[in-house]
């Protein structure tokens, strides 16, 4: 089977236009299939600031309301994908910007109102996330035959829902959704770009980095806790990935994607 | 050959949810091909206020500096394009979203500085429009393709430089634009569609509209003053269009679009 990359990008890369300049080139240079997935970053928080429009937290997790929802489809949908795909455009990388409700490409339905999931406190207050979308489906044929026309795929992290609503989605969530749909037709290697270098072994040395984390390992760092926090749903949305059928998942730096896609940098997670 | 509908709603019919939810309920229901395009409407003037970004206007004319720039990808490539994509998807219409960047489906070039062409007063002092594109090329065989399989373009008014810099553009303009790319390949028929019901004989009358102008008509009407101010772009444009070989241009109301494609409402115009 052919090769296909889906590549997130977290917001970090998006707000620093240095590091999003030097990811892109690297991007663009990736050659065969690839889709690139991006999150948000800090521009749609800003905006909202500018607007006097104040975000809700819930345990730390932003409630997707009216005004957020319009807020992060025009800074998702508008500013952030449409840059994006202009600048690879420049680097000779024939992109299409696309949001989930675009050709009906991913199909989500609006979260319920549920516990709390923050230490896995079931008994905690309900939480109405608003207008976040849970993805139900890829189009799977759809997505193929642009690929197969040669276009570069960037995806902003808004789906809908079939009915007219958008839904904020959650990018990592996207990406891991894309290349499962993808898995059928493609070999496909997902991966998670972000600010640090990988998996670390110490969180406060950019150079721990964990090379390989196969099942049984990542069950004995999560004990020894090793690994916490932000990264827990990371590697559980990389194993349950590996367990739908995705080739391969990478997690390192956004500007040494060539390296990472080569296996020189990063972390490798493999089933077993 | 088989007729392709390019469709353009102003922005009055996009600020209205009613009547665009009528308009939109019509468009879907509209057999065979077809792409909307649509303009802007005073949600980025509304953005633009909230954010205290002071709008430059000379002659009447909006300069669209960075900061524009910025309101109007968000606001037409984000909020505006999005939702009628998933509101068309939620009457069973297979949209795409599109800008000109998207599969550099529409190149453009920065408009330079030019005199003012108000009243043709080519002396006049000379304006930096900003980041105003004028469009260099469609590509036909990318939008014919996403046609040919099933799906409905939406196209919001922005385009790109292929150089990396998106730039704003006259939704009317992209509609013409797309209508003369593609009538190599299909029966095009443009249809500018607003809030008024046609070229009207007398412009505080909607009953009397015009049903059929042709190029020497149009000649002896703008003679008689009766075509004037904002129309004479409109009608220029659409001259121009079926000089460079779209089949017919209609001019009238966004709710009326039924009879206005079975020539029952609005205003045709043909070339002779």
């Amino acid at each position: 089977m052919e090769k296909l990359y889906i590549i997130k990008i977290g917001g970090n890369i998006i707000d620093d236009e240095t590091k999003l300049a030097a990811f892109l080139d690297a991007f663009a240079s990736v050659k065969g299939k690839k889709i690139l997935v991006h999150g948000g970053g800090k521009l749609a928080t800003k905006l909202a600031d500018g607007l006097g429009i104040r975000q809700q937290l819930v345990d730390g997790r932003r409630i997707t309301d009216t005004e957020t929802l319009r807020i992060v489809t025009m800074v998702y949908a508008g500013t952030i994908n449409k840059n994006i795909v202009a600048q690879l455009q420049a680097r000779g990388c024939n992109a299409l910007g696309l949001t989930g409700a675009d050709g009906n490409a991913i199909l989500a339905h609006k979260r319920g109102v549920t516990s709390a999931p923050a230490g896995g406190n079931v008994s905690g207050p309900a939480i109405d996330y608003g207008y976040v979308g849970d993805v139900d489906a890829v189009d799977a044929a759809f997505l193929t035959s642009l690929l197969e026309q040669g276009r570069v795929l960037v995806f902003a992290p808004i789906t809908h829902d079939g009915k007219g609503q958008l839904l904020n989605t959650n990018a990592d969530t996207i990406a891991q959704e894309i290349a499962r749909g993808l898995s059928g037709s493609f070999e496909t290697c997902l991966v998670y770009s972000f600010e640090k270098s990988g998996v670390l072994m110490n969180a406060e040395d950019e150079s721990s980095v964990i090379g390989r984390i196969d099942l049984s390992y990542y069950q004995e760092l999560k004990q020894r806790q090793v690994i916490f926090a932000g990264m827990i749903p990371k590697l559980d949305n990389a194993f349950a990935a590996l367990r739908s059928g995705v080739g391969k998942v990478i997690i390192g730096r956004a500007e040494e994607l060539q390296q990472l896609l080569a296996g020189q940098s990063g972390t490798t997670i493999v089933h077993d």
